[in-house]
């Protein structure tokens, strides 16, 4: 991984091997900031883009642009972006070379680090994908400029989830963040920091990388439930809400202080917005995560928190339990 | 990978994680030989179904089955199944674990050796896919026995391949097999020992291996424009006119003396049964060789024979050179 200032650094990285992937948006913003012209592969913006339909229309292009063995995909752009290029790269003609230019403060931090990529099948979050060792990354914050405020949130919530299954401190030093500004980079870096000490110690995630799921096992489930209404969730605040939730489920049936737990709560509430039209329906969120990659046998496998700064993977929690969690959910809306 | 004799020594790989994957015919001769019940997916037979639409339909019916990262895909079948369920697998969430069982000669010698994986995407053969190290390939013999005899040239063309490519005794071996019956197990046992001494010195086809591709430049297309014909021309047929062709262009720019290019010609041409139908369109033919991935910016690659039994890879033909290998195929329609 490799931290650059200003895009004009990126004439070092780019070739006339390099084929650039956007979205609608990075295209926009972001690929003219590019220091020189490659070719563009452009995609509709947004997390239900996220599926094998858009890669069909990624290897289409590449093979249209008579890309080979020799080309690398730069992959600019959020998480979306990140996770789909680099799948489509890994599988086209069995792999060719990637590198991740993460544009969203969501992508530094989470989908752009530790080398698991995917997209989602059918209503199921990153159901096909792999874990890819060789992938590139490169963090040039300048990027972040372009990204609308209200998409903050999204890597937000990841880097206070950072804070909570691993620092005190980092969950502390982010909410202490002046609402609506971008986290500075030394807070960005100690999030990234965070990922990379758990994805690196167990790569295909057998166990500590585990804990990086705190908040997921609900956050997604809410996050596919929404993809079928009209108003759409945005991960990171599906994450928040996750991550409330699954507090409550770690301070109700394992080690979190009622302490601890008022304390995520008084940081979590105040960023969940507009939201009363959110589904809390236990039992098509309860359907949804029994399809998470996570369980085994049929149980739903939980990553809580042991205290602020400490979590543990691999909790199986049953129907009634996960309900009283969502349940508890319901008070915020 | 491991030998066995009778499909009930399987009882030791398969277990209650098991999920068989086959096609219509070996759902139908060789999913009744196995020892126990396990669940089926079944996909329609034939390469054209090798392809984006039916790895769909496994993921779906994977998830129908409830199958989790403990979960093993037995792929029952020939090389398609072969190919396209090791990809299937390597992918559902993330990667689960596969076996593959092979059913057919072709498969046995080639599909289930060396780890690539992959479905075609568009016209062009195995654009989609991945080298996979962890896979598990059980050689049961009796599998064949199941083998329509018309599909055995398919198996025994890569055979003769090995010797072309390596071993001039085991060409001259597989050679004078009686006419229509089952190269014994020490002839593919042999296949195996080449193809894998190939294989395992280049895992990721950087450079010896792509001698395996010998008579799949020409091959490939042959394969490929046939598909949107009405007889479709099988890989092994394809993979026999495929070598006769860079055997020509083995001795015509590269070193192949007369006398070895005439021995292949007398070994082949007694195999090219029926093909009067065969479609020699040189454009037709280069414009997919155009997309072979073992291409270098535009300029298609071979693997070309120095001699009988020793091959060299990377060796680049302009059009007018590959299509006086096409002008000669066309003697033998």
């Amino acid at each position: 991984m490799q931290f650059i200032e200003h895009p004009r650094e990126l004439s070092s990285f780019l070739d006339q091997h390099s084929i650039v992937l956007c979205d609608q948006n990075t295209a926009e913003y972001c690929y003219p900031l590019l220091p020189l012209e490659l070719p563009l592969i452009v995609i509709p913006a947004g997390e239900r883009s996220k599926n094998l339909d858009s890669c069909q229309a990624v290897w289409s292009k590449l093979m249209e642009l008579g890309a080979d063995r020799q080309s690398r995909l730069i992959c600019l752009g959020g998480g979306m972006i990140c996770d789909l290029g680099a799948f489509c790269a890994s599988v086209y003609q069995r792999g060719i070379e990637f590198s991740l230019l993460p544009t969203s403060l969501l992508a530094m931090v989470d989908a752009a680090i530790g080398g698991k990529n995917g997209v989602d099948f059918l209503e199921h979050k990153n159901y096909l994908g792999l874990f890819s060792q060789n992938q590139n990354t490169i963090i040039c914050a300048d990027f972040l400029e372009s990204l609308p405020r209200e998409q903050w949130v999204n890597g937000y919530a990841e880097m206070l989830k950072h804070g909570l299954i691993y620092d005190k401190d980092h969950f502390q030093d982010c909410l202490r963040q002046k609402e609506g500004s971008l986290p500075g980079l030394n807070l960005i870096n100690r999030s990234i920091e965070i990922k990379l000490k758990h994805t690196e110690r167990d790569f295909k995630e057998l166990g500590i990388r585990k804990r990086l799921n705190f908040g997921h096992t609900i956050g997604h489930a809410i996050e596919s439930l929404s993809f079928k209404s009209q108003t759409q969730i945005e991960h990171g605040m599906a994450v928040l809400w996750g991550m409330l939730g699954e507090a409550y489920l770690s301070h109700k049936y394992w080690s979190l202080s009622k302490d601890d737990l008022q304390q995520i709560e008084n940081g979590i509430k105040p960023l969940l917005k507009q939201h009363e039209n959110i589904d809390l329906n236990f039992h098509a969120l309860y359907k949804l995560m029994l399809k998470d990659k996570k369980n085994l046998r049929d149980q739903v496998q939980f990553a809580l928190l042991n205290s602020l700064g400490s979590a543990q993977e691999n909790l199986p929690l049953q129907a009634e339990q996960i309900e009283s969690g969502i349940r508890y959910l319901a008070r915020f809306k």
